[in-house]
């Protein structure tokens, strides 16, 4: 995989890359600076026609297969692209960068080495993938998940969203019901740029962060069924409180989080009380628990302590305990020779890099079940993401982008193993 | 206060009694058989006429007051009135005992001496004071406030409701801007009737509450404002998670509550999360904490470790914790005669009975401040109120009803002291 010297010094433009993001976010913007597209609505649409406007320019080889994903291939040398990319949609309160980082940087690689005169020995592709969010229609990274053939095109096609609508009929109604199959080709390898979305990198002050895995998750809603009751006029030893039930699991489960250390994470983010008043002992709490490790054995092990809470304080306090699974994926490991190569980039480039899992999910772990995948993360100013006020440095994406850059380059060198 | 035989003979008719109830709760009735007549709505005036009718019946002679407080009294012997009484307006979701009993039961009283033939010493008052809920306007026990003097006259009709109304001018609307002034006269006593609100008598099996006070009440709004990110990109160490510190004050009231024992209780009701988000750490959380205890040093000694509580738990999570006073009362002791002589009535007509404080603030509490004062306790199945399934039987109705009764004849031969 060595690159000769003019190669190695190719840099990608990052004012032409700005510049792409920014006009990708006057489509549907929203107060703050952000964007709202949810996935395959008419905002959604005028994004693609957008991207696949670019696409095009770029004389790329466009496909759009039957879930809406798109690819753009840069059809030069020979045998499985190298191909790169993310998603376009976003949540109802879309930052600027997400998924458009991801997406638009491919675009800025590929131009750029059009531009070099250098010529690749593999494809190079682009792809953007259908409602990767999911906060239109479940589940999340949907159309990667489509793509690698994890769940059934009829499966996909029927699935309805939050406002009712199917997913068959919105691809049609915007024109992207696409004749290529799905699963669509294996790439020879796939590499996603993306925002941390989390504060490590900027806490750290590190660069670049070359992205291991990404967690296994466990989501779970639990109903909390006792005893309504008057807050005055209940005796403590007379209560069977819901809230405090739901009190006693949030604080369980930071305590668990905090015993285990090293990935894991665990949060109570939502919590509702019925009927919710300053005088009455709730009749009721729904609440959720999300918990995530890189390593299974260790996200099962918490789930089971979990469970063996819920049984004991159910019974001490006279509640029934109703547990609902919202989602559950296994770790995923990213490759270990494109974790190293990021890493040897960055070092090159001369930039600080940490290795560290995803703590969120992206469409590159579901490439990562048919072709060696891993991610580079650049760092989210105080960790926020999913809103307008996300942002990233203008120099932290064109130096994540050349990092990109290198890695394609180098990664359409490799030959077939 | 030697009642002789048929005095202590007399007894109320239940049927009569339970017949008012049920007509009563047939104005703006809910579903599940309650009852919906918010303070000074057209709900209550329609229930207003109907007992003010009854009153006139009973030839009473009718007052109502510049805050729309109606007084019935029964003119004979002299002096200052015995007073019985309580409320008719309901929260949005009502039961149909309540208030209504202590009013109904009053009447019955009343209706039952005068029909005996026996000529009590003093005159015989039955009340409903306005807004004894707070449901509408704050604060509740609104009309016995301003009835005692607890409460300026201008600034009760200056109150906004919860809908924009006006005290004054809803009471005008609906016909009860009474010329009587307040304060009010000063009863001889007042003794109310009420169902427990509560499980106590029902799970101690025990009929007759002889009510010792009102518990000292402190009400606060809580609002913690920490740092918002994502669930699965924040690692534990760099969380500033409100809803965690939200959970951890909901446990640490709990077993505060459970150490005091004694009439200590502690509750956390409502708490909001925002966003409320499974995978999203919430930027603010606002609990309430209401705390309540029958001793005021104790209940000052509460107040004191959970603010020290907050401040720690503050500056452990790095979050801001600002505290807002929603209500404080100190405790109310009732009359030590007069809670002897419920039990000993009780006592007289074989009803088992407990000595107990009340949980739920009543109006007997604000008559405290101008004479001696107590109240009787009847059970409430599974201690629900303040919903359509609250249910006392006819029995318990009854023999409270009773004590009511022989009390009140007592009461009417006691001399001024």
């Amino acid at each position: 995989m060595a690159l000769q010297s003019p190669v190695k010094a190719m840099r990608i433009n990052g004012d032409r890359l700005m510049g792409r993001i920014m006009e990708l976010a006057t489509i549907s913007p929203i107060e703050g600076g952000g964007s709202s597209r949810l996935a395959l609505t008419d905002e959604d649409a005028a994004g693609r026609d957008l991207v696949v406007a670019w696409m095009k320019e770029l004389a790329l080889e466009v496909t759009i297969d039957v879930v809406g994903n798109v690819v753009g291939t840069w059809q030069v040398g020979k045998g499985a692209p190298v191909m790169t990319g993310s998603h376009i949609d976003t949540v109802r309160t879309g930052g600027k960068y997400d998924g458009n980082l991801g997406v638009l940087a491919g675009l800025e690689v590929i131009q750029t080495v059009q531009e070099s005169g250098h010529v690749p020995s593999r494809p190079l592709s682009v792809a953007f993938f259908t409602n990767e969010e999911g906060a239109r229609f479940a589940p999340d990274m949907f159309g990667s998940l489509v793509y690698v053939g994890g769940l059934s095109v009829e499966e996909a096609l029927d699935t309805v969203g939050i406002d009712g609508a199917r997913v068959a009929d919105e691809l049609e109604r915007i024109g992207y019901n696409g004749a290529t199959p799905c699963p669509g080709f294996a790439p020879s390898s796939f590499i996603e740029l993306h925002i941390e979305q989390g504060p490590v990198l900027e806490q750290v002050n590190t660069k670049i962060g070359a992205v291991t895995g990404v967690q296994g998750i466990s989501w779970q809603e639990l109903t909390i069924e006792g005893q309504s009751n008057h807050a005055g006029t209940t005796p403590m030893s007379m209560r069977c409180d819901p809230a405090y039930v739901a009190a006693s699991i949030a604080v369980f489960v930071r305590n668990l989080a905090e015993q285990y250390g090293g990935n894991q994470v665990g949060t109570v983010g939502k919590i509702d009380l019925h009927p919710n008043l300053i005088n009455v002992v709730p009749a009721r709490a729904v609440l959720t628990v999300d918990i995530r490790n890189t390593d299974e054995q260790l996200l099962q092990k918490a789930e089971a302590e979990v469970a063996a809470f819920l049984r004991e304080i159910a019974e001490k306090e006279c509640v029934r305990i109703t547990s609902l699974t919202l989602a559950r994926f296994e770790p995923v490991e990213f490759d270990a020779d494109l974790i190293d190569l990021v890493e040897n980039i960055a070092q090159e480039h001369g930039h600080s890099l940490r290795r560290m899992p995803s703590g969120a999910g992206h469409d590159a772990q579901m490439l990562a079940r048919v072709c060696p995948t891993s991610m580079i993360f650049v760092p989210s100013v105080k960790g926020i993401s999913h809103n307008p006020a996300e942002f990233t440095s203008e120099q932290d994406i064109t130096d994540g982008s050349n990092i990109l850059l290198q890695a394609m380059l180098a990664l359409a060198e490799k030959k077939d193993s």
